[in-house]
């Protein structure tokens, strides 16, 4: 065990970071720890989590990759085994954090989010390369080209399904050439068609800007400001048909008060969405998010 | 001007307290505190806020009773005049601090917001007397009477909407024979049939255990353990007769993680639901409160 | 793994809780894991960290007592000998959740604290009994006789050295008898002797009402408003014989602004004072706390 | 009064913002409303604080500016008057947002300040115009330069007292030419001279990444994580000729764990400093900040 969390330090060297789902069941940490020190793995993160409720286990592994005489292939191959001795349901993956990982935005019209996340992006607080940015008006081409990254036109015209069903096409074509890690929606304000949550399913994260399950839809801080609440909130969660209704990865609340309009909740607002997004988007990347059901654990 | 908090302060000295809410027109503080000063008040506490959606003005204000020449009823009646101008629409009030405050708390098994407010107010945070306390069940009668507040149990009998009916007749002659200022729901398992909602408007106070409006109804922490949210809260609101649905006067959330279970949820909510409703009764009681349809203005 | 809080669920039955603080190399997790398996032990929490600062290794772990065929002393003696193989420096206990444990208080004049942990005790959120209450006034001795806990009266007297040698002396018997796994200073104002502070190491927990480093030593409150900070905090850590210096289990903080004097201070405070104190307290009851030079590792 | 934060909707029109500290008695906010009722000005926002430890008295006030029929230079005129009523020591000033404000930047190394900074300006979140920034370090210009605003390169010779002195002399020709509402350092490492100090008294802004008092000086999250605070903070302060001890604008603290090393802590640090920063500026340029010797009165 060793505490550095590799990410935030990503000139110290790889990792071999191992996820896994499976029926929970005594035993299993007693299984992973052993196949481990037998290949004399030095764990720099270990995270376990049981859920009573469905029955399910979950852990997360670093390891340093030069603790290990093993490529990552020649781990996976060797770790297949331990695998298959949980169970046929277990679902398992070990990626290693010297192969990297990229990003794809869809974006709108709100700056926010997509300038911080090509911030990070560019100071290395994300494990990733932002590949392109897709908009669906140019209102953030110049912002995303300042930081040298390509930036997609895609008009969706209104009112037309076709024309959408054309343009989502489009925008699935410049996703899919780069095959990315992660698909964020940044305040990205079109909804995405079964067939894209389908495709891009568990790589596909939005940012709803509202404590969900509250004010789903369309207008969250006009829908707040009516019913009075206290606190406003944004909620990172994953891509799936029902909309706003995929697993949640984080989310995060800010205090308001009567003196707020909603012109002025949207501008607080933006804190919380940017925070809670990056975070999402961080979490996602770093392996760090199991999806079980409609819900998540977060091995932050 | 004078920030001392008499509430939190209550060996200060007396203060008049004004309310107030009209429509929002130009001159309304310079009539105010013109008033105020040609009566010589001296002014501890001022608040304002317009709301530029419904158009309203609200005020409130605290002034020292010993710096003006007059009791609260002279005060009163001086006052009217001002009022007069500012519309027919307009609503006000003036209490005097020293004035003794009254509350009636109903609860059913849960012991912690109940243990709170009897804590509160033996020291002197609350600014009023807790009269009694009414349970549908026995188990809260000895920490109440320890307390040497008297504790009445009104059973209420499973599906028997009749029996039901009367029990809620008993609670309401144990409330209205105070003629409380707060009518506090600790926790307090039954819905207030109509017309108690009715005949207490704008005094009867309930804890929601959730941030409402997620997870409205029954159950709410195992609602928020099955979506998965990451942060749970409790909500301090106006009894209306649409359930969970009144003026909300304060809202808080804690952070929870995947590690927690439904009964974990319940233990760490009780700190906020605890919290939440004490700030939201004293708010109420200090008359920082004021409703103005769904909504509140709080000056907290 | 399981996730089910024991202590949120006392009668889900008992469990054994090791914890233990060695050097770090590779293979701890299997050796600890494995010995775990091979006694059949359901692991319902687990927790492991590594310090890169100070090279050293900490873990939790709860175990289903039910599910392990041992009595706690004899799985005792059988890891004893896997302890011995991570290295003389190791440090290690198990404990029985099924074994009582106990606590004194030590108190002054303000209530909230003790009133707060009298509550979660009778509602068996803490999984302790409250043996005695310590008081160098009488104050609180009618809140805490009735909870049914015995209330010793221990005058200390102004500005005599030896009277105050021979108070404490009087406070230790009244401590001692019970052998407490914690002694709570909950907002006792006496500085403990530094032979008080050897006697009861890692056992004696105070609550400082300021967020320290800041603020050490009287009047923490008086000491922020003339500062003027914009929040304010509490600290709950381990007593040590440099004042206010111990090993830090718990701090929170709650937003402040200039309305607020040193009177509304003192009553926001004692919120997050209670809150930070029952955390520190429960996770010290529960085994969460390891101790390592000036610093903890909490395990919450 | 009109709860439009004009700042927030920076096209709704102008407003004048007069600002008044002076000593505490009956009849300010008679008169100062009594004179804003005269002028037939629209109150857009108003806020009182009275501090009764230093026995002075603070407003501010937002007018809508065509509510007035006179310039801000008249209603300044008009407005003497009334404030001479007020006592000698009375301060006060009346900005019209219709005139435009200016900030320049001091930098170091740390992009994330300046980023976030150079993002809000540009999407007009500041009512200011960032006019340039100044680095002791070629690290940021190419951010800078990309928002389209000047960078000035100043480099400060190491262990050189006098070429130092030449180097501020040269950032204050840079900043003084601007004559700017803000002098931001937005993580500049270099300490001011009490010269500048002195000049720029109450437009320099300071972000301290620690929760001051605590932590003053170099390297605050090595100092955290030595002693094992459980949360970390930063402060946005004036800066004065004592180091990390001006008026404190604003604070605030996230969440950290034993997990966290001082790199991590400097990741999520990035954060909080980030959104403290930002506010205090903001708040700053609204005028909604009062100084009155070692404290501040923020009306946010």
């Amino acid at each position: 065990m060793n505490a550095a969390d590799t990410s935030a330090t990503p000139d110290d060297g790889r990792s071999y970071v191992l996820t896994l789902g499976c029926p929970d069941t005594t035993g299993i940490v007693a299984a992973i720890s052993g196949f481990l020190a037998e290949i004399g793995g030095w764990i720099t993160e270990a995270a376990y989590h049981s859920d009573p409720a469905s029955g399910w286990f979950f852990t997360r592994q670093a390891i340093r990759a030069d603790s290990v005489d093993l490529t990552a292939n020649e781990v996976r191959n060797r770790f297949a085994a331990v695998a298959e001795t949980l169970g046929p349901e277990t679902e398992w993956r070990l990626t290693d954090t010297g192969e990297p990982k990229s990003v794809v935005l869809l974006v709108s019209k709100d700056s926010h989010c997509l300038l911080d996340l090509l911030a990070r992006a560019e100071r290395r607080e994300l494990p990733a390369r932002i590949e392109a940015v897709i908009g669906n008006h140019r209102d953030l081409e110049s912002i995303t080209t300042r930081f040298g990254i390509p930036f997609h036109h895609v008009p969706f015209p209104a009112g037309d399904p076709e024309g959408k069903a054309a343009s989502f096409a489009r925008v699935r074509e410049y996703v899919d050439v780069h095959d990315p890690d992660a698909i964020v929606l940044a305040r990205f304000m079109q909804i995405l068609p079964a067939e894209l949550c389908q495709a891009w399913a568990g790589r596909a994260i939005n940012i709803h800007h509202s404590f969900l399950p509250s004010f789903v839809g369309a207008r969250p801080y006009h829908q707040a400001f009516d019913r009075g609440v206290k606190l406003i909130g944004a909620t990172c969660h994953y891509v799936t048909a029902d909309l706003d209704a995929g697993p949640i990865i984080e989310q995060d609340v800010g205090r308001i008060n009567h003196e707020q309009t909603p012109a002025d909740m949207v501008r607080q607002g933006r804190d919380i969405e940017t925070l809670v997004l990056s975070r999402g988007v961080r979490w996602h990347l770093e392996d760090r998010v199991l999806v079980h059901g409609r819900k998540t654990v977060v091995f932050a």
